[in-house]
């Protein structure tokens, strides 16, 4: 028996799981980031947790096929990150160290892509080639996959999804200095913006005047029937249709699958983004599935299996 | 010494080329397209043409590698098309009918990806892996190239960069169906159709109201500081440039390839391209390089036989 490790490197904690190398997930832990000085025990603390669960379950080195792991950066086909403001590094040859100190082959991918893996192989893309995977958190972030593989980019900045513009005539400006990303509008900070705006604009009776204003407010107003809440699902998925229309015209992917925290409030997200995607998609792509992403906080691991796996 | 073909067929023409399993041109010819009856003649002239080529140059079928064929139409990995408005064809399977004529390995592509794949090898991609190509003709065409393939795309619709919206608050139609797409500004027609909307507004002074108004009259006039020209121009390059910026977002490439007709214009093109896709790119993606298309229309024979070499 072969096994693979699959480890999701968070700002807050690592997860971690064993795989078998069919595929199948054994083990799952996980342990907290230590982000202080410059994140520099983060790969340490990596090795020797993996290292402890490889000796309690008695399997040697030579029985590991690789380890993936994904990181909150972009990462260069190299795996070198300049940078991750989440994990506190600078420049960091990441899978040369996490190769010297694991002793087994390490991938390294940037964390959104390495989801969007996970998800096509064991998640909503089950059973597809070529997703886009958008993922509405607090941001927006996402991955291409085609052809069961991450399209990472030149400067590992592939499918930076939250950031296509999708509103040229935007004043505000968005955190990475441009204006009109789609951040802007769909993540869970966006969808709070929207909201405002709307209800700072007439006094319209809603719910939503009674209680913190939060996507999931929103999208449980818009299950309830309350008309203020649907114009602002509306206009959060006019947005969200325009950026995936434009994506699905330039990779033409057989599936979309919509993950993120905002995501939890299931089809009720799906169907209206669906029908603001057919309004603006080019005809060729007009068939492509919307579904919802299904492996939570380890569509990460399984990923980063998967870029050992495949 | 082995030898691969590499075939470009267009509406009009098709193009052919020899080449060495090294990649040198050896030989290039073409022969009419009969489109009639549904184009049913195509391939069998094709392969007539190339049975004589060989013969002549006493090269025999265990000495080809194979053949590459670019066709005007979205193409599936089976190399099926399901019809082609420029050939004539309804549902065709190319790779499959092409092998039996010409008795050789056949890979079939679309031809604007094809086109991209050999500027990507021998043209203004050259030492690059991961490109965009956009062709400014009567329409909008492109193709996309990640690590020296082609991204075909699901529905061999991978690449339809005109047909990126640029414009949410377009009233007219494209010829898609659409509104706002890329095709209605940027294309030969387009520019012509934002010189008339410019004309029209006033009366302002320019060498355009002296002559018919074409893409090439508009380039021509801003390279002797025509104002009005240089207003379209800029309209032009901010519409292409918000397109470019969003596909480099996406797919993250390396270098930014524009030809067809229009791009005869030059570095007029490129400089004021270049320069409104940095007002709207993603900070990762402002080091794109724009360089110009050099093959014309060779580079179809190029891709083509690439995707053989590749």
């Amino acid at each position: 028996m072969k096994y693979c490790i699959g480890i999701d490197i968070g700002g807050t904690t690592v997860k971690m799981a064993l795989f078998t190398d069919a595929g199948e997930m054994l083990d799952k832990w996980e342990i907290v980031t230590r982000t202080e000085n410059e994140g520099i025990t983060i790969l340490a603390d990596v090795a020797e947790s993996v290292e402890a669960k490889l000796d309690a379950k008695n399997i040697t080195k030579d029985m590991i096929v690789g380890c993936g792991i994904g990181v909150p950066a972009p990462v260069s086909e190299a795996g070198i990150v300049n940078g991750s403001a989440n994990l506190g590094w600078k420049y960091k040859e990441v899978k040369k160290e996490a190769q010297e100190r694991l002793g087994v082959p390490v991938v390294v991918g940037n964390d959104a892509n390495v989801a969007a893996l996970g998800e096509m192989w064991k998640g909503g893309g089950m059973g597809y080639q070529n997703l886009v995977m958008v993922t509405l958190g607090t941001g927006v972030g996402g991955g291409l996959i085609y052809k069961e593989k991450i399209i990472n980019g030149s400067n590992g900045a592939g499918g930076e999804i939250g950031h296509v513009c999708v509103n040229y005539g935007e004043e505000e400006i968005c955190g990475c200095g441009s204006r009109g990303c789609l951040e802007q509008y769909s993540s869970a900070t966006g969808i709070v913006r929207l909201a405002r705006k709307r209800l700072a604009k007439d006094d319209a009776a809603t719910v939503l005047r009674t209680q913190e204003v939060s996507a999931k407010a929103v999208f449980d107003a818009v299950k309830d029937g309350d008309g203020v809440a649907t114009e602002i699902a509306e206009e959060f998925a006019t947005y969200l249709g325009y950026a995936l229309a434009n994506i699905a015209t330039i990779i033409d992917p057989q599936v979309i699958v919509i993950g993120g925290g905002v995501s939890k409030a299931g089809t009720v997200i799906t169907d209206v983004v669906e029908k603001h995607y057919k309004d603006r998609c080019f005809f060729t792509n007009d068939k492509v599935k919307f579904v919802l992403a299904t492996l939570g906080n380890d569509a990460g691991v399984y990923g980063a299996a998967k870029m050992i796996l495949e």
